[in-house]
């Protein structure tokens, strides 16, 4: 069965969390360098990733790929010429996709571009505006509280021009056509759980995934802006997805050290939603479940009526449900070694039941002699049966009609067990797949 | 949006309950002049109600229509000629049905003949013997327990004979074949809330539904005696109703001021079952449910084998679950205009749902862009597009399987909400009714 | 409808009780005289039982049958040639299917050879090694702890050599073809609930069934050893017991006074599954309910997988929960005739109900008018149909698709109030079966 020797996770930690502490600077969003520099740098450890252009003004469904954005720099200067909010110390500070400006204004002026979090004075909260033109930055209430009465220099330096949406996209051939979906987002500044846990499990995934001799399915893994990014995704490749895609996860806030989360897909019992049900009750059984009215990411475009994709999302804690989301305190602090390590090990263990999940019939009417092939013990005492249940309750279930995520999830199994026996049984020619 | 305004609610229920008033002292049967002249007052207030009448002795499936029954009078003299007991202070007093007589018989002889509830000492029963041909008289405990020994003198002044049965039907004409079926009863004496809320609320329901400037439904609104009378309609009608009929509501018991309770149908979940349902976890959320064992009015025939339509019963107290049930205390004080006016809006707000309730699909793959039809926030903060969730929750869940009941109910928006963001979304071209 | 009288209970509980006397002492197994002579005794107790043998060596399905086992003698003698361990006095002393031997042993030498319960020190356990040749014995823990230290002198007299399994089969023919299945096993020595419960009580259910003046289904009653048994048996009538079998019943742990339990076939809601449910609900309502995982008799034969006929298993309390399973201590004052009564009665009762079971649909559309056939008072008082809602209630639900188990199971009627119902209906022509 294929695996990873569990002494090695806490390295594959350990080094998620130095890749996500070099991109956290980045300035990234829906669009730009920053998404450039980013897939450059996930590229580099994981070769076949390729970058793809989407030039402004394409079609996708019902949007319009947007102007690219870019920025040299912007700042909030008072009269003495101090820069007292600068997008160079924290990205955060500019609401995304703001227009460029160079004006001074009274503080009164100023105020309506100004954006904090009375509820949390000390955090710098993040703000974007794709789609109407506007400029602002954002900073902390405790600041803004205290900015004296007078004339500001406000400095936004950006280019808002036609350009392009950059995504990147891996393909890693398996035996099968059939694929497994991995999608995460790049499109986040100097944010660390909601964006960069993200990509940096992802990458893991995938090198684990290159490393392995063979493998069942193909897996297509993409990296891509939020939103928009989905849907021109889907837009561009809706007939092969539909066709191929077996199981899909949207990998994103998965490196807090909390919680576990399982949000289900819109028809909440597809293999995707099996599959993880049957791993997150063994490998955090107080995972929170969501139902997909709990959506938020991109299984909102992989699961919107016509596109229909069995995509689901294992979380550690969830967006929008922990206090630092979507502000400055989502930061690499917060995301730990450890917390990435229980991601990346919940989603792999998704893909290794998966590559091993089989619809078994059994080869013979009635049990077979479990004895005779040194499975079963010969000295019948009391309840000596009994210790073999689980390899009886596989074989007793096997009809053809179930998988083995089903089987297990009927007899109370875990992944594991069931697939250690499985493929025991098979190999002494007891169960047979009918699917394979 | 059909509607009627909130403000008018109050005056429905002051005008049902005078017309309830009016009806009251009616000697109405399954057969009889009292039938004909309740008709006769509520065809004045609906124009286009028409009088059928049916011979006795027509044959109805298993049953055959009986002779008709009118009493001119019906007392019990004492031996001084005083009427102790008078048919014609309340017509409670006789049993229904009660054949001619006129003798002197002792107390002894007269008892068998007697109705009384020891439980409910100043209470008239109400009692019955439409298929098996005897007298008798109904009074109060109190009254019978004082009767001194001695002769009494019983007449009962009817005419049981050949005649007809009455009924009568409305027939409100919509875009659509298909129908929606009101059954109302006429044929209980002067009882109030298990008699007259039935045709003062069905009638105002009519006023409302002729008013309006079109509607997509055909109404079929009958107002039949119970049992007997339905299965004679049933009889009559069965392949329009079984080809057209798509919801249906008995309309019984919707007038007192405390509870709310809906019966569903044999199957439970028919379109009627769910559009209830979805009004009253709104209306009346503690409403009381009952299942279709619980029945006990005309759905008994709409929902038999072989008949089948989807009918349910929305009611306020259910009959046989109140104290004042089938005795003289069901009377104008315990049907109130407040009462009437709640069975009214839960009936009208189950007609509305239906009316607009289709089965609608996306026009595009993956959500739309909600933000350039001025549907969605441009600046995106944190938790701004939950504000939404009603909106893109509908978009998430038409997928041309569900009809708006469902979604709305799936996604726990009341069927109000749910129609004003469908026809909002369904305007923007974004939501195509696939049943249209 | 086909019966029993209460008062004979009592009689047919102290025969059976009699019956598992006379057989408590014979030594049976999977094979060997032991089991000839017990089929003898019950076929003498039932005439048309008749005996089938299987050679050693059959193939049936992954199994092959065994050498056939008997013994004539097995002691353990101590130095002063002291009979301290005797086969003769409880055959459980000897380890089922032990080779021969005869030989001096040290104590030392000896004691991988015994079988005792620590947790049970008065209690001589049953040891079985059908599929691997050693000898062994079984004492009580009290016992083997006063041995002493010296030399022993171990003989085991017995016979593995190629011989016949041995079945018993009685078939009862009904209008039928389509069958009902009893099956029991006679495969364990000395055991009183866990053995002769279920053989005694099949015969009594078949002594009584064979009295019936006819009866619809035809009855297919196997007395087998357990596992193997069942396998051969399976193996030799598949296509036959697929076509044919409609319900049955694995007999066994029928015989003491304290629980009742349900263990359910895999799918769980076969007819076998439906009748036992609604019989044990009101013969048992404390009844415990066991899922097909909780399985371990026959029945992991009859559901599995390819041969998936409805059997579900009705017992007293079942094997490997009760204290005294599979040892000397589960004897004839565990089972009681009262127990073996209750078992008897149970599944007697799911076949009453099975041979009543039909699928019926009302002769009318509309309820039909009970009145004139005298099946409804005619006067009509508060309440008064209500006393009649088990009658109307199998006239709703009887529409054609639900067999009388469903319905009385919708409904709460017992399935003989349920046949009671619905043969009188039938007799009026109000009710007319669909499957008949």
């Amino acid at each position: 069965m294929i695996g990873t020797a569990t002494d090695s996770l806490q390295n594959v930690g350990d080094e998620m969390h130095s890749w996500a502490t070099d991109l956290f600077p980045i300035c990234r969003s829906i669009t730009g360098d920053g998404v450039r520099r980013t897939l450059q740098y996930l590229s580099e450890l994981m070769p076949g990733l390729e970058m793809h252009e989407v030039p402004s003004g394409t079609q996708a469904f019902d949007w319009t790929v947007p102007d690219e954005w870019n920025v040299s720099g912007a700042y909030i200067e008072d009269e003495n010429g101090r820069r007292i909010v600068d997008f160079a110390r924290n990205n955060l500070h500019l609401v995304g996709y703001s227009e460029p400006v160079d004006k001074w204004l009274t503080l009164e002026e100023l105020q309506p571009h100004l954006h904090s979090l009375p509820e949390q004075p000390t955090a710098i909260p993040y703000i974007t505006s794709y789609y109407a033109r506007r400029w602002g930055f954002c900073l902390s209430q405790e600041q803004r509280d205290q900015l004296p009465r007078g004339r500001y220099h406000v400095v936004v330096d950006s280019t808002l021009a036609a350009g392009s949406l950059t995504y990147g996209e891996l393909i890693i051939p398996g035996a099968d056509e059939k694929e497994i979906l991995l999608s995460t987002y790049i499109c986040h500044p100097s944010l660390a759980n909601n964006e960069l846990s993200g990509p940096v499990v992802t990458i893991a995934i995938a090198q684990w995934l290159a490393a392995l001799e063979s493998c069942r399915y193909t897996y297509r893994i993409v990296f891509i802006p939020e939103t928009i990014g989905s849907i021109v995704y889907i837009s561009g490749h809706l007939a092969e997805l539909k066709k191929n895609v077996t199981a899909g996860f949207v990998v994103t806030c998965v490196g807090d050290d909390r919680a576990y989360s399982l949000l289900h897909s819109r028809h909440g019992n597809t293999l995707a939603d099996r599959a993880a049900t049957l791993v997150m009750s063994r490998h955090a059984p107080h995972y929170v479940e969501y139902s997909f009215l709990d959506r938020g990411s991109d299984e909102r475009q992989y699961c919107s009526p016509g596109v229909d994709l069995p995509v689901v999302s294992i979380m550690r804690t969830k967006y929008n449900s922990y206090p630092e989301y979507h502000t400055s305190l989502d930061d690499l602090t917060l995301v730990t070694p450890a917390g990435l390590a229980g991601g990346y090990e919940a989603i792999r263990k998704c893909i290794v039941l998966l590559e091993h999940n089989r619809t078994y019939t059994v080869s013979t009417p009635c049990e077979p002699q479990l004895g005779k092939r040194g499975l079963y013990p010969t000295l019948s005492t009391r309840g000596a049966g009994y210790s073999m249940r689980g390899m009886t309750n596989v074989l007793a279930y096997s009809d053809g009609t179930l998988d083995l995520i089903d089987v297990a999830t009927k007899v109370g199994l875990s992944g594991d067990e069931a697939m250690t026996i499985a493929e025991q049984l098979a190999g002494h020619g007891l169960l047979v797949a009918v699917d394979a």
